[in-house]
């Protein structure tokens, strides 16, 4: 079991199955050392789970949950796209968090550390990327929260 | 006559000229293999096809063909970017669709698919991408989509 | 001095050192010859200098400076990312402006010119870019505006 296989299991994480693709797109291309990865929603077994809007409905609480979820879903995205070993990702280059939310909302940068946190306690110092973290009017099947990414693979 | 050229004629297609920058950016920049392709609006003889806010005054119909003139203006960038031979391009890497909406819009993948089934309509498996669907609070000149692209040329 | 150094200095431009992150990003990752900088505030001595948001409670040019005052932030990320020698930026790939705003704005592209502006005052034509100008619902820390670019170096 490589390192980062056996730091899943302790954190009691199992990577879903990248849901197959319905429409023209994918979940991730390949291009050079570069994944870019599809925008990821919160979903857990095929439903979102938590939905809504921050500053609204939405706790700081379960956004940051939302978060963590999506970051889930683009490991899951990246084993795939690693031919099922993790070991091969160099570091995570970039990722963008959008979260919906109220005009009012300021604490963009909480629910997007559920991502960010995920990222590096799975992944260590490979785990640390560039960020951007922004609000937005709404998102697919209501989901609080979508985090893309870009990521550099050997 | 390339394949894509066939196609897009097949299609009844007409790939505008790029509009000339009025400001201190331009339509694409190519760096290494990849093309960075300006945000583009669903423009057509200069004018927003259509514009305002979907879930408010906007169809289901009317947003995926914004999305779908979006990328037609992509594959003008790509055209100009290539020197004019579009078989140069390799695979669409990520697509990123802006929607203008209201908070409660849900349906953001059928507006761009709009822009995910023009690529795939063009260029076949070399159109299938990574994917990014949000809904923002507006867009440039009040349009209803925008649509950018990352793109991998040989 | 290099040309780019004096060109800050003949615009009065002096360059923050870059806040130390809080959390697990950082402010730029390089990959082979890309930076992805993390999404820069208009933050002026650790404040946001301009929030709120357009078409509300912000006017045109107090949107046009946060775009400039973010524009230097990632001048400053890239300073640190270069090792302190500007003059290896080859080229600004892509910048991407967000910026808060009521859902009936539709001025995106004079915001966002201020950090075009500044991009090619300090670089000259290697400061010429692809763009994306969106409106977002909200910023971190109730910003009016937030700026993320990729840029080549050599």
């Amino acid at each position: 079991m490589s390192a980062i296989e056996a730091k899943l299991k302790e954190l009691g994480i199992v990577l879903p199955t990248p849901a197959a693709s319905v429409a023209n797109y994918v979940g991730y291309v390949v291009t050079g050392n570069l994944v870019f990865v599809s925008g990821q929603l919160p979903l857990e077994d095929g439903k979102i789970a938590v939905s809504g809007h921050l500053g609204k409905n939405v706790t700081i609480e379960d956004g940051y949950r939302a978060a963590r979820i999506s970051a889930i879903n683009l490991l899951a995205q990246l084993k795939a796209a690693t031919g099922g070993d993790l070991s091969r990702i160099k570091q995570v280059v970039r990722l963008t968090g959008f979260i919906s939310s109220a005009p009012d909302f300021t604490d963009q940068s909480k629910i997007i550390n559920g991502a960010s946190d995920l990222m590096v306690d799975v992944l260590g110092d490979a785990g640390r990327h560039a960020r951007i973290s922004i609000s937005v009017a709404a998102l697919p099947m209501g989901a609080a929260v979508e985090v893309e990414g870009v990521f550099e693979i050997k």
